[in-house]
């Protein structure tokens, strides 16, 4: 950085060198600060099988080098002891999302809508909006537009075309993504979710539906992993 | 039925009677004249598995009784071989079917639509149509009307509506079914076909897609099953 | 609503353009007063994932418009909490079933008999039996009549014969369709169940079995699905 | 065995002593000429995936020692081949089993009873009957008595009854052993056969659908195994 | 059974007659108080999905006219329950089966042989030995002689042989059935139980493996069922 | 198109009006010649299920409004048909392609980068790298650089650093998207293939591995879905 | 024994006829001092399904002729009870595994690297570790070094080379053994963790992308079955 | 290299730095030199998805620095193109193998046994014989030794005790590789086959089976994977 400063080495040299250096060992995990330059994306933590104290250690860490945190699939206790270290992290309940959104630059260059089927969608949705907005997007999110009440859908086309991506959850027969591509000229990012009973298998059937969607426009996350496609989305949106 | 025609059984108790009468035994097969009677129905031959020689001789059997007889799944050798015994035997290509059409007395009560979502579940489709039509329905076809162009679809709204029952065929995701669903106030019989690759598995995707239906109003057969859905229609038409 | 009473506009007209109204919002969930109307039947909330107090929102919101409505899968909590607000409402312990029965005109033109194969399958049933009643339907329910003691079946014969259409639900094996079906001519639907354990798997073994009934009169729901059923089965009653 | 010509050695202890004895390698095989002896059985040969020369030399070895010996899912070429060598042989092209049949010595003590659902499941039911005739026992067959025609069931119910042991065949859903097994107090052995399609999986659906059997005298062999169910039906007549 | 004692109807014929006699109705369960006597067996009561009270109930009515009667998966509170009302009952914790066994008579020509793989499929294995007791059964237990230590199970070569029918139990890999039925000429029924973790996936693997046994002489029940087993066992063996 | 000449429709009213216009009808199929107007994208023809002389049909009156036509999945007699009637048609066997490509205008921004794992997936990527190309987009092919030699695909970093989006294609194991993505911060997308033996089942083994990426950055498309990836790509790269 | 002191025998006859001897038999389980000795190894107890009491018991005899035991799968409560009976043993709460290690001498020849991809895998990856080490191996542990993030792999390329063999510990795609196998010309181990959510289906997908890894070097063991591959590993190492 | 002359490099660090070298591009294949070097192991070629010509090609580069070389999966066509241009070429029809063997050194410290339980495995063990064979191992096979007789398996044990690694093929139920496990100490691959029919599921039910293995010392590859195994076999000989 000091050649940097001394002009001896530019700017996209250093930067490039950065995106190859290594990480902080906090022995149970390798924390790569760099992460948020490399992808130039805020940093994530999955908060799935870590303790809250593991939780918080590792956000104040990366609070030393970025801005914004998001930490996803957290239970109420760890967010409870997050916020008690991080005054400035706020808890989603619904998503289980904590975030940390200290820089609220917009870097999205149009609106990502984020749509769901039913009710019970809601929280895989929430997942996917705090993403995109902690990643610098606005966002419009349009809930329980199911493709049995198709007239419910369509009265929402036109803001269905103003958007430059949509996310788009469902579970059941996860069918409202390819209904929805076949609307617009986007890309659609679809994710299954697990609501549902039965022969939905716990997403399944929605998984499996959306890979077969005879839309060319869609491709697809993992179940109920609204984050990814929160995530992509906003790649897109920053294209 | 001497006793029916003496008058000392009327022909309510003779009806009952013979529902519970036995079968002809053909050694390879038990036919079972009353069927008709009892269902009221044609006789229908499942063709897979059986020779072109039993598959004649059973018909002719039935036709003792019977002036309308359905073979499914029959492939071209076999229709030559029946069309030769029995010239009144007509062949459908597409579906397999072979279809002896003596009695031409309209049954139904209303119109059943059958309808398919891309060019490739035509067969199945056709299938559905052939057993409507046999057993005494007027039927309309409404032919490659996917969801992912929705406009299609909703262009046949009106033709959709007027139905009293709908036969609807979909492979890959299968969500036609549902969005037709959601459309009309009558009953909906999904077939899921096995059109797609990959991870349609060979229907799978669209029969778990119709089992999680988000619409009220669908119940489903087998994979490629356009024969069992043409079947039910009918009998919901005759109500 | 006024041209129709000036006569300006006739009440068929009238009917069909109401059908393609929009909806209220509430946010969460989007009531479209318009379904019962549209589908000529009563509303219906599908209890799980939604609060006991969006419950009994979307529930008093309904009632403005209709009088019956039935909310399914709903926890001994919700039930009290909507019977407090809702005092017409009753609860169902065994299908978890709460209904709202404010008009109980007959519009079915026949019986449906509701049948099960073993006690365990009982709650299935009675969301079947209780969904066809606040549709208007005379229901018969037979239970404990499963293919094992096929007697219990036979002796039953006179009262299935009679029925315009059956809803049977069986888990385990999930045979009991096929032999019901072979039994009468009207239409028959199969409510697999997850009764049942190994090899079952929750269910799929008797979805499995019905799916491939070798009645052709047979038509599936999802596992579990007594509501399902007991719908398609009154809309097939008032045809 | 000079020992038991001298009394030096009872014959009981000479039995016993025979059935740890080695066996002959052939290099491609073991041939175990005790296992007749030990198990007081035919020898048996699994034809797939041995060649035609293969079989007609394990099976010429066999002879040295045995005078029963069945080939199982032989095609009609290796059938030619073997014949030709062991004029003795049988060919039986629908269960694709070859049969040298010498010692025809009763030793059921009852009538086996074999039975299938439908006419495609005759294949695998004659590989039953062909085993369990040339292990000496009496078998009756009934085909083509499916549960949709459950008076033709009925029919047969007192044959049935009469069997010591019932070996069932059936595919689609596979409620044919349920039914049997309900009606009748012996052993009843399920095979489910590939016959169907869509969700039946190749016999998938009929196998988990006798897994699930309600009917507690009832198990289960693997997918179109007629020769295991005959195999077992004959041990139990024995006993 | 007037006619019975006064000879005009013989004993076998009355018999018979019974055998189509209906059944008691208790509103949630129908009681087939024939079926003792048509199997010539104990009655059994699955207890899952059944209150307390309607099991002691129905083993109340049932033992008016039977004298042993098997609970199978019963929890404590029901054992302490029925124990109450029925102090001849007797409670297994492992199997959770409640038994009363008041006629103790022999019924089996033989021994019955029930094995299992490891100390955790001891439950399953007792639910079969209780069962076949109560069926009038001499039982010999082998427990923890799994085939990774093959000289275990070679060790008790003898009192395998010696047995007329053998239960197998084994979850993780089920390949226990097939070396015992390469050791023995007698049947054996396989039973998978759901012991295991992972790629077991709650007992497919044994089922599976037991499905394609390589030994001749082994049939298969259910995951876990124990009382299916032990069933059979006694029929086999009082044949 | 008059009023837009006239002035009194602008032509954004305009094109917003013709995408909601209907379509052509075949018969067999329903040509919607706005699809192409509405995506900005050329027409596509699934191949599979249709006969020679249909594909050339539509190809035929698609070419009457657009200059650039892919059809996928067609075996070499499709291609020399369609290529005797539209010389302009070129075939690519290894990805039964045709593709008639008019218009070579760019429409992407930067470049796309495909890339595949081992020589056997090559045919997939070639469907993505050919649909990538006529609909505008500057492709670059990376193939053969599996995981197991990671010095290939390191070395192949800066061409990847350099894409704006890249479509990964990789059967047996499907890793390769995952660490494509952990390289690089453009959206990937992940094709799995079919290559691959035994428990790849078909593909579904790299499905799983794709869905389950450790990468955010990942969504995935159908097994073999070249032209979907492709597809997407292109509209991202527009953007 | 007396024999070897005599000389009478030699040792290497008497270590072969002692593995061939009798096991002690507890009731509930068969003890096999001669394992140990057999597999020259410590003696495991697989905890689940198993009681406090009985784990402690079984550990006390063995330890009567081993110094090495490990218990795997066991709860708190258990190691408390263990622990209190006894003091020599030590609990691992992540992996849940006791182990008494009395006898520390060094058998493995080289280092065996423990690897993991995650966070979450360090449970499964401590129980390999733990096994390893007392089975008499030098472990080195390398955690978190997913393929997601391959610097912090490839930083981690020098003591990967060094080791003798590696266990390779992921969940969700299991990509890393592939890796890992291709970076390395010893033999790697993969275990499939259950890490992961969605289609992850409780490790399928990890264990499905090892299964078929391009990695030639790469064998696999149950989903989280760290104990077998620490086992195996150990083998491998004192070859 | 000249510097290695020189003795400015020493062996060691020419070694190191030879294998992170690059590759040679084919275009359709990287051909990667260095890897016989890098894992001290002959070249080899996976048959499948390529051409007669690529095969030769790509086996005539590697053999200008590679003495050996495998091609796995080879059919008949491409085995008589490849031996017409490389002479010292054999060909395995069973295994579908072409093996070029000019340097015959045995690196193996001892024996490595290959054994299969049904002559329908040969193919499969053949394909791990060749494969340990060119990698320098004694090789020792024992075929045709399934459990169902588990004395010709006890007949066999010295063999399999002398051998240092052992490879177990197995189809059906897979359990070989398990009892072979509880007889040795050394580390066992179990490689399940496809053979078997119905609830195989092509293999499913081995490899289940196998993962599952109550013996510790089994690891599993790929279903028919013969290679993979004999690769493995070959790295634990020569350690």
């Amino acid at each position: 950085m000091e050649q940097v400063r001394e002009g001896s080495v530019d700017v996209d040299a250093a930067l490039s060198r950065l995106r190859h250096m290594p990480f902080e060992d906090l022995g149970f995990a390798k924390i790569d600060h760099h992460r948020a330059l490399r992808h130039g994306m805020p940093e994530v933590i999955f908060g799935v099988g870590k303790t809250p104290d593991q939780i918080a250690t590792i956000a104040g860490r990366l609070l030393e080098n970025a801005k914004n945190v998001l930490i996803t699939r957290a239970d109420p206790a760890t967010a409870e002891f997050v916020i008690a270290q991080i005054p400035a992290a706020e808890y989603f309940p619904a998503s289980r999302a904590i975030r940390i959104w200290g820089d609220r630059i917009l870097h999205g260059k149009g609106k990502i809508a984020v749509v769901c089927a039913g009710t019970s969608d809601i929280p895989v949705a929430e997942e996917a909006q705090i993403t995109a907005e902690v990643m610098g997007n606005q966002v419009e999110t349009i809930y329980d537009i199911g493709i049995a009440g198709i007239h419910r859908l369509m009265s929402n086309r036109a803001r269905l075309i103003e958007a430059r991506v949509i996310v788009v959850c469902a579970g059941m027969e996860g069918a409202l993504p390819s209904v929805v591509g076949g609307l617009v000229s986007c890309p659609v990012i679809a994710v299954p979710t697990s609501v549902g009973y039965g022969a939905s298998f716990h997403g399944l059937a929605a998984l499996l539906g959306m890979l077969n969607s005879c839309a060319s426009n869609v491709t697809v996350v993992n179940i109920d992993n609204g984050f990814g496609a929160g995530y992509v989305a906003s790649l897109i949106n920053r294209a």
